[in-house]
């Protein structure tokens, strides 16, 4: 029998992986599992985009162009403009999901064995893209004391070394909810510039930003447009995450010519999807505003109730839908797994992310878990709650 | 400016992709030109996969499993019985389109540095997804003499390093159509067997064989079944080229394994397009009927008028919409650009994919072409009175 590849070994699985077995027999125990876990929103997708594919009505399901249907880059580049972000139509690669344009953009920037320079936490799947394109991801740590701020520029200018060839953030960011600042954003640029280096932005959160506060665009950055790749996706915006349908977004016509080409041997991206994605950019702000009042909500009710819990500290994130916690545990993973495994409240448990998954120091954030909060209010609430009863009888507590 | 990578700069681009601008002038000129350089299909997609578009009810485009949505697994595992093709939904993985079932499969199983042994011509993208995976394709030519049958044993054998990790093939094959026999695949089998290899089969044309052919399967080798990774898709099948759904099948549970995790890094293939193609799977057999009945009809139009052209050869395919033919010209491409620069009859020319783009042999197939017959008849039969015309005053025509 051969030998699988060094890849397929190393490929991380995600960091709620271990605990889906527990999670199944909480369940089928008759356990009521609130889970925290994971980013699937359970906001509504727009009904412009439910109706564009309900409404399809070719005789043939064809390929569109590999860079996405035009007519969609069109009104992409146009709504980001709203966003103040300015670019063409060809400055932009429709992709499936953020997913394949972080992997085309690994792909046709680094060369197997260059390192790229990833502050953590974070998204943890940017491991496995790592793996896929051959490059070793150099972590630099930010603290949960400071609200997972961007570290001291020092600290990341001391990670650069020859092999060093982009710098990778999420902003704001999963899983933290941290978002930069304007300045932090320009701190960035100086080192981008100063290397020489490819400055990817993980930017699909942006529509979720809260506190009034405005999310700044790499793409706006001065002096390094020819260095930055912007990733963005639908998923999260319009609460689609079953289309797939991303985009790369760059100034670099050198980027954009090989992505296309990665692009242009895959054929395409979903046409139904793609049209969805088109009709969606009809939504009315009225519908953010809704969305957003709504995560305000569910953000507030769960991070100021998990740090009114003992020994419990929670930044309070200003975008995205995530927060990381940390809590008065030996070991977040164990007491994930505990809470499946053997507790309940009232037949109640709740499912979160160990953090360690969204480190890749080891045994850096054993004390953290990641909590989403797409769910309910009132769910939130008892989630909270469940919360509250399990840390007093937790046998791994350690204050 | 930071530089792109080595990938970046290897990936090749499509076989036509030259030609493009040539065809757009030619379009823009005003003439009609005759689209036999591309296999989008023209049938219909069947009415049971677009009416499950149209009648989507829910309110929220989530995720699927990371393996497809496992009712389509066991249905899609339900037809392959149906082709004789045992095997069990947990043997499924859902990818979006073939490609990425390719590109996993490659990553999955092959080290970078590592070969792969191709028959060439081949399907150009191939070379596309061994570049994203690092490895080296070590082509063994078949020749259009021959019809392109599977070469001498002793041929492959002699390609085989330390280094080759598996063969891949595509049956029936695109550009050649042609349709291995279980004798030519049991010879594989061998090789398979004794150099511990893997062997892909991109078996995606599998309903489109002809004068009562019937395909053979790889699942269906006796005693490599942990060496056997079959690629399929509904692109070519149902005519849905633009779902973007394949699937990666094997027995091998390591290989499955791997693959998963890549899938769960990009999280899941298309929801719409997978609820489309689940659909799909209630086709009546009379539409292959009739859709293969079509097939044979334009094949017939296509292969034997161009057989009845002084100085051309075309083998006649069993399988697939494709076929390579030998033109009495000075070098395919430059009559291919020819065509569409400077050439038309009564204001109509044709467009065909140079074959050299489908070998990765300096020099092979210099005098052939691709030609898809996804047209209409009519098309095909005036497409023959075109080249007919255009061999007559062909400058650089040979013989």
């Amino acid at each position: 029998m051969p030998k699988i590849s060094h890849k397929g070994v190393e490929m991380p699985s995600s960091p709620i992986r271990k605990l889906v077995p527990f999670a199944e027999k909480a369940f089928n125990s008759g356990k009521r599992v609130f889970h925290l876990n994971i980013g699937q929103p359970d906001i509504s997708t727009p009904d412009s985009a439910l109706e564009a594919i309900k409404i399809f009505d070719g005789h043939v399901l064809e390929y569109s162009h590999s860079a996405g249907f035009e007519s969609y880059r069109r009104k992409l580049a146009d709504s980001y403009a709203k966003s103040d972000i300015h670019v063409t139509h060809e400055e932009i690669i429709v992709t499936t999901g953020g997913s394949e344009a972080l992997i085309f953009g690994f792909l046709a920037t680094c060369n197997p064995g260059d390192e790229i320079i990833i502050p953590e936490p974070f998204y943890a799947n940017y491991n496995a893209f790592a793996v896929t394109a051959g490059l070793t991801v150099i972590p630099v740590g930010s603290s949960i004391e400071s609200g997972f701020a961007l570290p001291p520029i020092e600290e990341i200018e001391n990670k650069i070394s020859s092999r060093t060839k982009a710098i990778v953030i999420c902003n704001p960011g999963n899983p933290t909810g941290y978002l930069y600042s304007k300045a932090e954003l320009e701190k960035l640029s100086t080192i981008v510039k100063n290397h020489d280096l490819f400055l990817f932005a993980d930017e699909v959160y942006r529509e979720f930003c809260y506190d009034g506060a405005v999310p700044f665009s790499v793409m706006n950055l001065k002096g390094i447009e020819e260095n930055v790749i912007m990733i963005d996706s639908v998923s999260k915006r319009y609460s689609m995450c079953g289309a797939r349908i991303g985009a790369l977004v760059s100034k670099n016509k050198e980027v954009l010519a090989a992505v296309l080409k990665f692009g242009q041997a895959r054929l395409s991206p979903p046409t139904i999807d793609q049209i969805a994605a088109e009709a969606a950019l009809n939504t009315p702000q009225s519908y953010f505003d809704d969305v957003v009042a709504e995560y305000v909500e569910r953000r507030n009710i769960l991070v100021n109730g998990l740090n009114k819990l003992p020994g419990v500290f929670c930044p309070m994130p200003r975008g995205a839908f995530y927060c990381v916690a940390k809590f008065p545990v030996d070991d977040a993973e164990k007491f994930c797994q505990w809470l499946l495994e053997e507790f309940d409240f009232e037949g109640d448990t709740v499912m979160m992310a160990p953090a360690n998954g969204f480190y890749s120091t080891p045994g850096a954030g054993k004390q953290e878990a990641r909590l989403a909060y797409v769910l309910h209010k009132d769910s939130l609430t008892r989630s909270i709650e469940i919360l509250k009863k399990a840390l007093e009888v937790y046998p791994g507590r350690t204050n």
